[in-house]
């Protein structure tokens, strides 16, 4: 007999089922039914996979779970969450992998031409276009989590010196060969070559690269943004690219999402935008959902559960 | 007094000049004048830096040495050249760090769909594409040299488990879990999602990849070409692109060079050309100068030079 009943509004594929079914039999897998809005299959649901808005919250009254598909937790950030008793757990250490391969997917692209070469293409026009060696430069990681690590990890073996900033204590993992806190933010944009986003969104990183930061850089240098776009002031990027301190800057998140048609950033050259796509994978839906059964299964053992996020701090 | 006479006609830039006062007092450097025929200042020359054709080694009565500024040779492979007893020295290992970023800049441009998103760009449209996660992937490696080796680590980074088919007697790098012969080679397709040529070309390489090797393959892998176009047989490429074999092609070089205007690849789907541009890089010029002027000291030394070629072997 079921004890508890979760509703699954996240991701889906036959796969996605398949894992589910592995769930623990003390736990009724409710998957939302396409189409059918989450604020009317709240009122008995012990546990939520997705994500579960303010105006939501408030019918929910059995909610002590949720367990969203995304490693950034902003979205649940509301008072009426936040003050609450109600779990909250996050897809941290999923994403590493797919996410540093579209950080070097947007830099190469930028260094090596990728997208000039294939508007040349159109033309039938064989043409060589000067490239720019990455190695032996330096890479700047600001938020040394899952992929902040990930990132560096493969940064070392394309032979960049990798520094990083990160405000928590922890130890410097062996790919990185110098990290600070938030007060050597503008010496380490002043060393970086390539600076790579991927901290969380807080009250603290936002617009934490802004004109100071920018204006720090060498000149040419490159940005790569693929955690959460409110983390750098636009106006500031613009004027970056614009003045050549940046030679580049790809972009899978932007201030506001889907990017406003207003935006500059659609047509500055230099700038590849892809839209916020980096976690994107052929495994990443059947890969949460083993992380939420196995969570599950701690649950019913009331056992500690994986990748619990700090309210306080936001991630 | 100079002994000898060195011309020099490959990449040219301030700092190569400064790099080439360098040269032992021994040797006399002699630039060969812009848009003058190589031909016309052969005649008492010792050594040439760069390429020198058929027509123009008759009347290049003491030459004793070329340094090409390529990791390839096989331009100098015609038979006068290789039947006298002039010295052939290459540029190999000058090009691993920027031919391996080209090489995951044309790969991860196909996987995370770089060149479909910056077409949206153009529309201001904001809609994610389904990308393809590469870790925990096969990837195989197609001649295990200095250019090869410098993507197998790369690779052992982005989780790639890496193969490797080379004909040279050699030791597996720690990079490298499987590594055969020529004989290997259809194991070798059907176990790798990526395949990236990195070989020379010879008699024994030429269209080596042809039909029997891509239906060897797993529906749905990658190619990438970063050495040499007549390794491929790409009536065989462009087959399995369309039946599915491969699901995308990133090619620097081409069987024909510029790739001629009725080639396929230039409007395939899913097939991403650049102009022969992997060398590139900002510090390629200075450092293949640095290994000439390195070879000319052990010249006038009289000890062994490096990278000198195996002109039976072409490479």
């Amino acid at each position: 007999m079921a004890k508890y009943k979760a509703l699954i509004a996240g991701r889906y594929s036959p796969e996605v089922e398949a894992i589910s079914k592995e769930a623990p039999p003390e736990v009724e897998m409710c998957f939302l039914p396409q189409g059918e809005a989450l604020g009317d299959h709240v009122a008995d649901v012990d546990i939520i996979y997705g994500h579960i808005g303010e105006a939501d919250l408030a019918k929910a009254k059995s909610l002590r779970w949720v367990q969203v598909v995304s490693a950034g937790v902003e979205g649940m950030m509301y008072p009426a969450f936040k003050d609450s008793d109600i779990i909250l757990t996050n897809c941290r250490r999923m994403h590493g992998s797919q996410i540093a391969e579209h950080a070097f997917a947007l830099l190469l692209s930028l260094t090596r031409r990728i997208v000039t070469q294939h508007e040349f293409m159109k033309d039938k026009r064989w043409e060589k276009v000067p490239c720019i060696e990455l190695a032996g430069m330096t890479m700047g990681i600001l938020g040394l989590g899952g992929i902040g690590r990930a990132i560096a990890t493969r940064a070392k073996a394309f032979e960049f010196d990798v520094i990083a900033v990160d405000p928590e204590p922890m130890e410097k993992p062996e790919s990185v060969t110098e990290l600070g806190k938030l007060d050597w933010l503008l010496e380490f944009m002043a060393k970086s070559n390539v600076v790579v986003v991927c901290c969380p969104i807080t009250p603290e990183t936002h617009k934490l690269l802004s004109h100071e930061q920018f204006n720090a850089m060498q000149d040419g240098s490159h940005l790569v943004n693929i955690s959460r776009g409110k983390v750098v002031d636009e106006d500031a990027l613009v004027d970056a690219l614009r003045s050549g301190k940046l030679a580049g800057a790809g972009l899978d998140v932007t201030y506001t999402e889907p990017c406003p048609p207003e935006s500059p950033l659609w047509t500055e050259p230099n700038v590849i935008l892809t839209a916020h796509s980096a976690g994107s994978s052929q495994h990443i839906a059947a890969r949460t959902m083993r992380l939420f059964v196995d969570n599950l299964h701690r649950y019913v053992r009331e056992e500690p559960l994986i990748n619990v996020a700090d309210k306080e701090k936001g991630y």
